[in-house]
């Protein structure tokens, strides 16, 4: 996770784990032994020197191996209450995420998934869910705060059109909830079997969100591709889970091409091709788009410095 | 304050400037214009490449002349209500600020003065404060979110011994109080018109917090010098303003001695020799006890690579 610079779920409210790490120990490519922020030292900040944890963090194992990891960690919440919410359509469910940030509600997840993604995991999951646009949420807070918490999020939810707003207060029910959400990659693949999934990843300002879901929506269904949509939309950034047969060149490409598409479009809303997923060599040609040619030509000094015999997982990032 | 990796009373609820940077314009020793996210982009997350946003920040002139900045920003506060709380010992306002943090009490400010300071700050400010170690705390949030917050951590601070607890409601009221902790610095100088300060900025973890500022207070009435302490303690960060002669060698060298012995302590305690001021010229040698010699050796390296004539800021952190 710290090599890809990953998040999840949480992101919203906890950060990423780039957000997370305190410090790490990597191996260099020459054999020696780095603490990023100096050997044992774990603070909330500090301005000593170059920020070598953040470099590191996301680096996809081009510059060093990470060996051990230091982490903040978060208090437990003293009460924890999920809840669903079906919509009349995406933009709908995506106007309410960007409503509850904007009121400052101290959402814990906020994760959309499209009636496709919702049917699948019903089917796989066992789940009982409005086959709609939907909005899995959580609150974490005292019990005090939850009720204000669940309550603004309902009023705005009803505001934008709710068909339902289903509370998941027993630990039981919540588990089975976010493992359906866990497993929705295994709910999307279940749809065709023995095809493969393909994953995007982008991620865009929340002001832009909407617009780009909508779009995407109808561009994967003008496509032909089986395909659902899921996303930690409170951090802008959304998947679609595309279900593809191996053995199909044609469709392969025709995902491939709508994969890229998707980038360039993020690109252009000012956002970015990949939100937690990192570049590896998929992504290659879009990040050189992304950061253009200086911030390339940056990156590249970085990894013949750090690694100038190209070692380190080769030919990834760039 | 990006150059720096700054922070400040805020960064314990919303965090530091690294936190808060999503891109930065920088002009490059060569001339080149790097947009260290890509240009116009600003999203709350991305895992494109190595993270240049991070390493600009706090490099403090030394890699390229930060020329604009790409800002998060977090919605106003519904409701805001500072308070001010007097103790009968540093420590039981250190053990305050603890509790109050792991108890998950969201506080937006917690700034620690000692008695010297207070008794400054009323003087300069014109505070009526008790002359005793004191927080100023504030929360943000709705309403009814806050009534609960000035709850607890009332009762925190009656469980550790408070004096009085003393909230600030109105605007104005709350407005003086913060004016006088950002005049700290001057209310400090005005104890010896026609003296210097000279401040410290060491930052550990939270949990050994309450011994490096016992052992820090009884260390700065043992060393005859004029000092002050304020921090913000929420982040682990504390500073002594020393108030020297300019004319007194001797006096400048114990002030020196008293730092750095401060900043060894910190570093022996897991912590940082600087919070948020940064290394510039006077703690280099401590920024190399800090991260150890692999560490400095790739700060080096970063230097040499992106600034390889040596032109910006010369013979600053390293």
């Amino acid at each position: 996770m710290a090599a890809t610079g990953a998040s999840g779920t949480n992101a919203v409210r906890y950060g990423t784990v780039r957000d997370n790490v305190l410090n790490l120990e990597v191996v260099l490519p020459g054999g020696e032994l780095l603490h990023t922020a100096g050997q044992g030292r774990h603070f909330r900040k500090s301005a000593a020197g170059y920020n070598l944890t953040g470099l590191f963090v996301g680096s996809e194992g081009t510059l060093g191996l990470i060996t051990a990891a230091t982490l903040r960690l978060h208090p437990v919440p003293e009460a924890t209450v999920a809840a669903t919410c079906a919509f009349p359509s995406v933009q709908a469910a995506v106007d309410t995420t960007v409503n509850i940030l904007q009121a400052a509600v101290p959402v814990a997840r906020i994760e959309f998934l499209d009636e496709v993604m919702i049917d699948a995991c019903n089917r796989h999951s066992n789940l009982n869910c409005t086959v709609a646009p939907t909005l899995f949420l959580e609150f974490h807070g005292s019990k005090q705060a939850l009720a204000e918490q669940l309550q603004r999020a309902e009023e705005i939810t009803q505001y934008n059109g709710a068909l339902n707003f289903s509370w998941a207060k027993e630990a039981e029910e919540r588990n089975q909830l976010w493992a359906a959400r866990h497993n929705a990659w295994y709910a999307a693949l279940a749809l065709r079997p023995g095809c493969k999934g393909y994953a995007t990843d982008v991620c865009v300002p929340i002001s832009r969100l909407p617009e780009i879901l909508v779009q995407t929506k109808e561009d994967l269904q003008a496509s032909g591709l089986t395909g659902t949509m899921v996303g930690h939309v409170g951090d802008g950034n959304f998947h679609c889970v595309l279900v593809v047969d191996p053995e199909d060149a044609e469709e392969l490409r025709r995902a491939e091409a709508f994969a890229y598409q998707l980038g360039r479009r993020a690109l252009a809303l000012h956002g970015t091709c990949t939100g937690e997923h990192g570049i590896g060599l998929g992504k290659r040609k879009l990040l050189q788009e992304e950061v253009g040619a200086v911030g390339i030509e940056i990156m590249r000094q970085l990894k013949a410095t750090l690694d100038p015999r190209g070692l380190m997982n080769p030919s990834k990032v760039l």
